[in-house]
């Protein structure tokens, strides 16, 4: 089994983004009636990761391990593979760090997304939409030119960085009882169950218990591989024909990492399901009740809190991790003019 | 004179405010071409007051004033006047603290506010669209029911709630060379220029001379009696009809406070004016290259930093206050969809 990424890592993590991302807040959510929220049985904040500069929480991870790389690897330069936020936030972490990068895309990436990596300098390789062909790409591009790769989840500096937001839900709100996070290939999640979890010795001995936070994971409907995976105990890959059909283009990963999974296994009590519609109308709500934009597959958690309240373990103060707000204008704009159709 | 706040007033005020308002961050904008940002001559940041509860800054001076009452005081409630958010703000602040409260708005207040108020369980009271009919309304109720009035601007806890703000521009942006900030009645620059510029006895011997950062105000074309205020040296009032023409119903006052005047007078070195064309095209910028919704008032401030650049004093490192995200939901889609008609 490979060796979980520690407490003492997401802090030196910490460390490295300070300065360089967003302390993002806690926003209550709803904003409105607090003479009812008094007596509402639950409370809900979200940690909106959509402040940060390119607008999902990618650059946490990103910015962790490049940062962390030796001169020598930062002159080669980087490469990464993703459906859009990683490739952002490696393109954006490499030019703040004077790094040359170049990021492998699938040919259905927002424009919005690969059109940002353009304009922060980094050279853009589109292939297939399958994780397989992103993979490929990108060894055969380490190969020929030596550029470090960095992994869009499955790494421990990665997972480290993403961590840092377990830090600062910790310290904003000591006695949260339930974290929910959207889930692609497992970093967010991994990470930020090491901060609550993870053995921590400058805790001191008083702190023998694991936390008892809860941390659960949301998937789309048709992209439900961690779920899956979490249930058999093993890696599970969805078809990429099926995972392509959620509108959450950030969620479209067939398959949790290896040291994702690792870390899942260890820490997260569940995986639950949303559908489309049901985060196109967590998207709305958070437009006009928290005045935060989310993408579809950021508002995920969100969209879990509200429309499967029932699925999720009993919690009197619940967080859920809004990822990114990478969302196509168009798309926002015709979500706040009119609901989303209702659920098939 | 009157007695200016001090600082030590402010940092009262953010004692009672902690673990009640949220500690906004500054976000950058725009979060985009960071190779481009490294070398740019200026930056800009966000505060975004529009992630409080409430939509907007005024919980802080509401909460603030509401919480330093007697008990007496508290058990008898309280009235405000308001084009909104203020009202909005002392409805909640006093739901929270238990205390009865009226709030009296002008007819021409966005339902989004006024429901909201009454959503928290306040009394609303409606009256027509001029300052002075809602402070004969307020007056009458004081007079009659013994409540306590909670001014919108001119008061010193109100302005020392607000200056709450000027205190995390400090912690967050040590370097900061200029903060912009929308105004209507004056409550928030002054507050905000009382935390960065007032006499500060804990800041030790050290510090003579007052710090250098600027404080520019903003107000829309159509309601530009504080620039007037502050070139005359005395307050001047616009006529009614003339300030409510504005799309900025948060920036609909005819006259700035006597004491936000003196602070102004004290502190402020410019203030510039923005078209209604200005702050819709900034509401639109901020929602798709920073993800934040804002109200046409609330933008005020960036759209001066991005339309009006040439009027504001130089800068490297500038802060532009986001006071309020409370826009109503039509007008919001129809922005986001396409962009505002060009300026007359």
């Amino acid at each position: 089994m490979p060796q979980l990424v520690s407490v003492a890592e997401v802090r030196q993590a910490a460390q490295r983004l300070d300065g360089v991302t967003v302390r993002t807040p806690l926003v209550p959510f709803p904003g409105q009636p607090p003479s009812r929220l008094a007596s509402q049985s639950s409370s809900l904040l979200i940690k909106p990761e959509s402040l940060q500069p390119t607008g999902a929480f990618k650059l946490r991870g990103a910015y962790a391990a490049i940062s962390a790389l030796s001169p020598e690897e930062r002159r080669r330069g980087v490469v990464a593979h993703s459906s859009g936020n990683h490739a952002y936030a490696v393109a954006y972490a490499a030019a703040l760090l004077d790094v040359p990068a170049v990021v492998v895309v699938p040919e259905n990436a927002p424009k919005l997304k690969t059109d940002a990596a353009v304009a922060c300098g980094a050279q853009l390789v589109t292939v297939a939409a399958t994780l397989a062909a992103r993979v490929a790409a990108t060894e055969e591009l380490v190969a020929a030119h030596g550029y470090t790769m960095i992994p869009p989840f499955d790494d421990p500096r990665v997972i480290a960085g993403q961590g840092t937001i377990g830090l600062e839900i910790a310290a904003d709100c000591p006695d949260v009882d339930l974290v929910v996070v959207p889930v692609s290939g497992g970093g967010l999640i991994s990470g930020i169950a090491t901060a609550l979890h993870g053995e921590d010795p400058e805790a001191g001995k008083g702190r023998d218990a694991r936390r008892t936070v809860k941390i659960v994971g949301v998937e789309p409907e048709s992209a439900a591989d961690a779920r899956d995976s979490l249930r058999q105990g093993r890696r599970v890959a969805w078809p990429s024909s099926r995972v392509q059909q959620t509108i959450a283009d950030a969620l479209r990963v067939e398959q949790i990492g290896a040291l994702t999974f690792e870390h899942m296994r260890a820490y997260v009590q569940d995986i639950v399901t949303v559908s489309d519609e049901e985060m196109l109308a967590a998207v709305r709500r958070l437009a006009f009740e928290a005045r935060l934009i989310a993408e579809p597959g950021g508002a995920a958690a969100v969209a879990a809190c509200l429309f499967r309240a029932d699925e999720l373990p009993a919690a009197k103060t619940r967080v859920a991790v809004l990822s990114g707000g990478n969302i196509d204008p168009e798309l926002l704009a015709r979500v706040l003019a009119a609901p989303p159709a209702p659920a098939q």
